[in-house]
């Protein structure tokens, strides 16, 4: 990639069975110049397909407006069902400001696409996270209650017209999220003890809705096979709520029970700057900036 | 880049006064597709010039061979002082494994340099470090020991005939040095103490001379402005003695004295996994890749 400035985006569709579908989609983000497919997974139990891929802003919403165009298309949800709650064919996009990029310019990234989207394909769009136009449609779970079954309802209420697009859902594609999000570090930390109870209070008084940290969602996860419990952590802002300070407020909590910390996971992709705050903390590094990460000047 | 493959180069050459003859070398690097400069610095006291750059493995064996080409043309050993010791117009060249290289690759890197070196400028080559032909030339300060001004002489003696070229110095360029090794990490790590004993005496202890860690040169030395002392190290493999290592056996030895760590620094460019194994340390990661770094997804 030539380009300086890069975003994330993980597009959730709502189709994870038919894979001949699902690749069709994938399609859109393959062999793109500016854009980079990390990922793609489905599960059929959830009936989902989420897609991770990388690139320059405008090749990105690109690519993505592509994708759109082929779940619309392809995806029909009045004959879908699976567990995971769904309200659109293209169910949710988040744009995550990677490098170079602010979270303004991932905003505007967002709104260009639901817009695009509205013109396209008359698809009504809500904006989420931080591109919300109100505090009660930052959360996705809030936006997609109803799911699609309910949404011709649900829009006509004053609250939940969308943003953008008529207050009547797609026939078959429903309706979409769009939103710019910090990226989120999925990160678990491994107790000492079998029991859930220990793991579940340090949780609660960890998490923001807890008393504890601003961007930190956690809960208490049994390890049976091997007889331990977890924190689960998901951090919603690493450059507000740093790794380790997640870590070291669990050890904290953990002292008061007589257990210890044996271990820690990262789940799925983290962004370089989290591990490297980490690293620059317990060292007590001072005066260091990442440009003396040669790796960094790589990417430029 | 759209390589895989990147090596770093950071060629020393003789010239730090001189800032048009600087600038028609650093041009050697400059604007080749495949090749990135990412620093070059002059010392006018050493008169000497460092350059950092990095590259994919063909490219930038073309740029650091026009580079040679240019210094073996302008500058005359003959004519040159400074307080840095030198043998050569190019002084020394280390490849340094970046990404998706081998140590082995380096090697053939290197020797390849020095073959064509010999053959187009008739400069006489050693090969040190991890190209070296033997465990007495693997050090530069023992091959550049007599400096240019020796050269003559020292060349006449069979264990130090160049590993390429004539057996005789360049007329103005003298000879050169070239050989793969691994990335340097300069690490610092202060002490909340203004006694420069202590921070002697630990360095000689976590230093591979004293009987410490193999991969780590250290000294101690005096930061008079702040009133405190530093135990100043060069990890001379990164992948072997790690950072966090060496930070913690300095904290042990220093405990003794009665003496706490109070910062550290990292001078110039760390490789990002130095850091990530750091960060991994701290945490206890378990099962972490690197390729969990979004980041390192951009550079491929």
């Amino acid at each position: 990639m030539s380009s300086n400035k890069i975003v994330e985006c993980v597009p959730n569709f709502s189709e994870g069975r038919d894979l001949e579908k699902v690749e069709k989609i994938a399609n859109a983000f393959r062999a793109k110049e500016g854009v980079k497919l990390l990922d793609y997974s489905t599960d059929k139990d959830h009936n989902r397909m989420v897609v991770t891929v990388v690139g320059e802003p405008e090749p990105l919403k690109k690519a993505v407006i592509e994708a759109i165009s082929i779940a619309v298309d392809i995806i029909d949800l009045n004959h879908h069902e699976g567990q995971h709650p769904r309200m659109g064919a293209v169910d949710v996009i988040p744009f995550i400001p990677i490098r170079n990029v602010s979270m303004e310019e991932a905003i505007n990234l967002s709104k260009e696409v639901a817009e695009e989207v509205v013109d396209k394909y008359n698809l009504p769009v809500y904006l989420y996270e931080k591109s919300a136009s109100a505090p009660h449609r930052e959360n996705l779970a809030a936006i997609r209650k109803g799911e699609f079954e309910g949404l011709k309802d649900k829009m006509q209420l004053p609250e939940w017209k969308p943003d953008f697009g008529p207050a009547q859902p797609h026939p078959a594609a429903g309706a979409t999220v769009i939103g710019a999000r910090m990226p989120l570090v999925a990160y678990n930390v491994n107790l000492n003890t079998d029991k859930l109870e220990i793991a579940d209070v340090i949780a609660r008084k960890v998490r923001f809705l807890g008393g504890g940290l601003r961007f930190c969602k956690a809960m208490g996860v049994e390890l049976t096979d091997r007889g331990i419990v977890q924190v689960s952590m998901n951090l919603t802002d690493f450059t507000k709520t740093a790794i380790y300070r997640a870590h070291e407020l669990v050890r904290v909590e953990a002292n008061r029970y007589g257990v210890s910390i044996v271990g820690a996971e990262i789940i799925g992709l983290v962004p370089m700057d989290a591990l490297i705050d980490t690293a620059a903390y317990y060292l007590g590094l001072e005066g260091f900036s990442t440009k003396q990460v040669l790796e960094t000047h790589l990417m430029e």
